[in-house]
């Protein structure tokens, strides 16, 4: 294994993916802090909207690391970790390398400028993975460099922009993800398929959707709630894909309250939609074909059930595998 | 992420079963160095019999990271490497801690004592994942201990007996694993399904194993040749499982020199056997359900083809997973 640059970047886009699907509309961006000896601090990443991006959850850490001040391991929001580590650091990061998936922000938002607090912490030197093309936070690199800091930039950049791709979907349209759950042996039925751990991601997902789509006949068959009360989460809009408008009202998924839920048989209303995900088997497989720009499989490493994907003929490239609890958890996207 | 003493053996863990199923008659072992700071110095693996231990390589790479001496780089037998660092070790260890998965080795066969070596160089503490329990190799820890080096035993010890378990089976009675190769969609049919990459890896462990299984109707059917040519290796034994005796003899796998070919309908044979590959798919899956240790999936991120795994009903614990080229590479026992 070598452990380079690319090592510390790969540490944090690894840690990046954990998160993808959770950050809407959000980025998910990992940040890795290296100390002055080539120690390696911390690896984090962004957790969902309104908390501390990335590269502040690592220098929090890093801080800590450091300073064994643990002060700051009480702080949750962004604003006063910003503010603890200015007026805290004592040129501390002086010598530390920063690798970030993403080019730190620039804006002033909910939570105040990335770059701004890299470059006034003096770290040496950052390592920028994708660089940021969001008119309200690009040119990151600019201010980093303006302030002293040495910036080099596109470091596995191809891996970052993969990361990266669902973010610059909603900004300028929308992204549409596939999800389903299977055994080794493709099937889908017969009882609950993933972990409790891989259901509740699930529910956590769909809690960061706007719009989940759904086939007429799962509908029908399994009459789904599709809420996210695992993890006490707002349920999404439904659209059920189906010719047939009739349903029966009593299938839980209405009774949801503050959903919308649509019937058609086109794909017109996801324009009114950002973050969207497709729940289903082979058949919604082959309708969606052409819509989605990322396919999410979870897969339970189990032999069983009867049905599953079949009559589907496709090669993806895997984006991101992860081992989380039982399950496998892939990113992939067709090729 | 959590940067700790685990983390550092999660490295040596995930490295080491890059090499699972390659390193017979040897245990699969992985090594961390991690220098007086906190930075990661080497995380490197055994690769096969013959050559280097673990620790060695670690202790080479680590060595070239503090002294950017590169005269070791040209050294590839491991008792050259021992002797250039006993020479050239100048005390640079000595606040180097060094993380295991399996206890150093204490015996001199084809390479000199690992804990010899460590203790000669000062390594200030060495964490150890499994004891090893090879009457040639064991007591490796008293040697650390006796030469002053700081020795914590079983970190990460459930990871690593899983680890070493193949070892394990070798060296009392034999290890048996299942290998198959399928698409996402659990088919194993209608062209080829892995990459070259993973093919060659199957190659790779068909040249280490003494016997390979196979099904009678594959045989029949595949007419394969069953050798290691994609590495240049040699061709293991057959064993046709098979109730009919009679086999086209010009079917390829025949053909191959110096093998022998038995054809049988039970597992008998298998006592003359330390390390066996069975290949095959539900049939050979259910048959050999009882005689399996681990199994080993090559999943290719496809759909496409008929015919599979079904009528399989079972779960696993993954052991590992790791994505290498365009494949995924899972490691599992039955639960």
């Amino acid at each position: 294994m070598v452990i380079d640059n690319n090592f510390y970047m790969s540490l944090a886009l690894k840690e990046a993916w954990k998160y993808q699907g959770l950050t809407y509309p959000n980025p998910a961006v990992g940040c890795t802090v290296v100390g002055n000896y080539g120690e390696i601090l911390a690896v984090e990443a962004h957790h969902k909207a309104g908390e501390p991006h990335a590269e502040v959850n690592a220098l929090k850490v890093a801080y800590y690391k450091l300073t064994h001040d643990d002060t700051i391991l009480q702080l949750d929001a962004s604003s006063e970790i910003h503010t603890y580590l200015l007026h805290n650091h004592n040129d501390i990061f002086k010598n530390c390398l920063l690798y970030s998936t993403l080019e730190p922000c620039s804006h002033l938002g909910k939570t105040p400028s990335c770059a701004l607090l890299i470059s006034k912490l003096k770290i040496k030197k950052v390592y920028v993975g994708s660089l940021d093309t969001n008119k309200e936070a690009e040119n990151g690199n600019a201010i980093l460099e303006k302030n002293g800091c040495d910036v080099e930039s596109k470091l596995q950049n191809v891996e970052s922009n993969l990361l990266l791709l669902p973010f610059q979907k909603f900004l300028v349209d929308k992204f549409v993800f596939f999800k389903w759950a299977q055994r080794l042996n493709a099937t889908v039925d017969e009882g609950i398929v993933s972990s409790l751990e891989s259901r509740k991601k699930v529910h956590d997902m769909r809690d960061k959707c706007d719009l989940l789509i759904i086939g007429g006949n799962t509908v029908r068959i399994d009459r789904p709630r599709l809420d996210a009360r695992l993890v006490d989460g707002k349920a999404p809009d439904i659209l059920i894909f189906s010719r047939e408008k009739k349903f029966d009202q009593t299938i839980p998924l209405f009774g949801v309250e503050n959903r919308k839920v649509i019937i058609s048989n086109n794909f017109t209303i996801l324009d009114n939609y950002k973050n969207i995900m497709i729940e289903g088997s082979s058949k919604m497989y082959a309708l969606t074909r052409d819509i989605v720009d990322y396919y999410l499989c979870f897969l339970a490493p189990s032999f069983g059930g009867k049905n599953g994907f079949d009559d589907v003929e496709d090669e993806f490239e895997i984006l991101n595998v992860d081992k989380e609890s039982k399950d496998i958890i892939m990113w992939m996207k067709r090729i």
